[in-house]
């Protein structure tokens, strides 16, 4: 066998807290004007208190509202792949699955918050939301969620992304949403992820029928994407084997990395590994503080890596990666030691992209293919150690909507790295 | 339950051969300059040995090779689904079943025909391919295949096609294909698939180490496809249906709609759909004779529906139906009424699109938006009768590589429709 399919009936129907697992208890949100722990009212002109009482909670499970699984049964189980045809090709030991979160609609892992989101949001009288996105998955996994709601939205798209990559945009488009490219007020700005935070969250202030929507990052984000790693724990015993002895991710705001690696937390040979780009670096050379989630400092301060709230990545293919920050869970799990980070270089990480392509046939989107970068990396390990190492890796998302960064890879115009 | 998926090993061991269940048995294709029928040695010097046998065969069933099921187990079974929502929207009282193709590594139904091709030729010591493509999915297809049994591939893609839609150019450079617009010699022409396959066929010819590979039209690349239907038809009675009442699917070449439509004809309850577009509708307004299946006059005389061989259609974004002709066999079932024909205007077929977008989830090819458009407006006429019908389409693709297509058609941006 190499594919482990569930029933519809086996989409998890609770999320999983990883905060009753932390090794200690995870520091509040600051006010950016009193620095004191920020409360419900603060965050209410942005949030449904749904999602507030989702970001704070320390239940260890987390029912899923039936609407909600109503909707994210059009995809949902996900299919977990055994790549036996890399593993050949490596010639390992080692035996890889992975978990493919491209066969959504929007062919990536953000619908799994997407849909709760607009949700609550629409449950609780909104209208309309507005958001940011990066290489656009997360824009046009909301833009589909939108639709099932009857939520008019607004996405800021980073410029480099937008000029890009227009058929994400088209994407949004086709499913009804509004997209503009960020920063709104400099046209020659490359933008980045926190300049088009800001932007989202400027739109929404003082409109009571608007919201905001944030695809990473926040604790209630990463909470829905749970139902990753909670299937794969499921389909793994499927497969014969007990659990993972390493569990792989791409990490840029960290919500596909934590949904698929908290579930296992609480299994302590696991490791837990996070996989992000030399040139932005956040987890690997950032240092750990309170900063803002934004380029302009309108967001709470979150206690997590970072390389400064006004660096700006280089423009690199991985659009979904290049954040200045990163979830305050997944940067408390690293702090603590219980997750460890890598980084790689783009050039490598497309390497291991078109190898992947060319034995499993499929082409991953450029964050994913950070995490199949260093699957091949520990598969390579455990070759020189004659190890039966069990990987398992979160395929993020397809790599269609990005095949222009492919283009520039086979014809070596990748821009010099960083680091 | 909205989905139901099949163990890996019920993938279909043997290809559905309809030949023994057509009305008439099928004329025989002719040597252009004597008009006879053509021999084994006609066609040597395109096709390996096992492919030419399979072409002409009469046996009811033909066994998969294990090393073809071996890389089919990729992606197959695939899933079939239950669009309750879009029968939700459309407050129809039909069950409306569609079979998933999109989820195989090129996005399409192609690889189905393009792993066997590959593997034949590989054994009989060619080393080297050739093949036209219009929009991309059939060229995209086999250079994953060709990747698989080490195998050089040149494409030709027809010109529009190649401007319209570079990122499946590069999907093809990605598993080691190389691309080049068609026609070769007229950089001003839009191209047609019927100019292409003279340039891959010329290419072919006097080289003993390449053979050429067509998409679609001949019987044995309709009888590779019959793994679609064989497996839907398992499905439909896993979710409690006896038989579908009609099936349906888009038809450039024939080859999707053979593919899922052929398992069924022995079935005389079973109503079979063929879509077309009204630019290019060779089923419902060309004549059923012997013409040449390209441009140039190279090929054999194929008893089919056409358009006549010089017919260059409007280059509609439908890439793939853009093709003066018909498969032999689908063409058969037509004349001989066990086959229905309708076509479509491409804008009301893109309404179609966008409708099921947003309901189901799932943006869909150019081509198979045409099959959506059918069941759309079988739907509805089950409503108007408050018929229980059963309906079964092929969803062949996704159009994440396509969205151009949809940015015109949101954008009011699609040329005035022919017809």
């Amino acid at each position: 066998m190499t594919r482990w399919t569930l029933p519809l009936d086996r989409i998890p129907d609770a999320w999983f807290n990883v905060v009753p697992h932390l090794p200690k208890p995870p520091q509040p949100p600051l006010h950016p004007g009193t620095r004191e722990p920020v409360g419900p009212d603060d965050l209410a002109p942005l949030f449904p208190t749904a999602l507030i009482g989702q970001e704070v909670s320390a239940e260890p499970w987390i029912d899923v509202p039936g609407e909600v699984l109503d909707i994210l049964r059009l995809w949902r189980p996900t299919p977990l792949h055994r790549a036996v045809r890399l593993e050949r090709a490596l010639g390992t030991p080692a035996r890889i699955y992975y978990k493919d979160e491209s066969v959504s609609p929007a062919g990536s892992h953000k619908p799994n918050t997407a849909v709760p989101q607009a949700f609550y949001n629409a449950q609780e009288g909104i209208t309309r939301l507005t958001t940011e996105t990066g290489a656009g998955q997360w824009g046009t996994a909301l833009a589909f969620a939108c639709a099932q709601f009857d939520l008019d939205l607004q996405v800021y798209m980073v410029r480099a992304s937008f000029d890009q990559k227009p058929y994400r945009r088209v994407a949004m488009e086709t499913w009804g949403g509004s997209v503009v490219a960020s920063p709104v007020d400099d046209p020659d700005h490359p933008g980045s992820l926190g300049a088009a935070i800001s932007d989202a969250v400027r739109d929404c202030a003082g409109r009571s029928d608007t919201h905001y929507a944030l695809g990473s990052v926040l604790n209630h984000v990463l909470l829905h994407q749970t139902v990753i790693g909670l299937e794969a724990k499921e389909q793994l015993q499927l497969a014969g084997e007990r659990l993972p002895d390493v569990v792989i991710a791409s990490c840029g705001g960290g919500s596909n990395l934590g949904g698929v690696a908290f579930p296992f937390v609480p299994d302590p040979g696991v490791r837990l590994l996070a996989v992000e780009p030399m040139s932005c670096p956040t987890l690997t050379k950032g240092r750990f503080d309170y900063d803002f989630g934004d380029t302009a400092g309108l967001t709470p301060l979150l206690p997590m890596y970072t390389l400064g709230h006004d660096f700006v990545p280089p423009s690199i293919h991985a659009g979904g990666l290049r954040y200045h920050g990163d979830s305050p869970l997944i940067s408390a799990l690293v702090r603590d030691g219980r997750m460890e980070a890598v980084a790689y270089p783009q050039g490598r990480v497309f390497d291991a992209a078109v190898q992947f392509a060319t034995v499993e046939g499929r082409i991953a989107a450029p964050e994913c293919a950070h995490a199949i970068r260093a699957t091949i990396d520990e598969a390579l390990a455990a070759k020189e150690t004659g190890e039966e190492r069990v990987i398992l890796f979160n395929y993020s998302g397809h790599g269609f909507l990005d095949l222009s960064a492919y283009d520039d890879h086979l014809h070596g115009r990748l821009p010099e790295e960083q680091g």
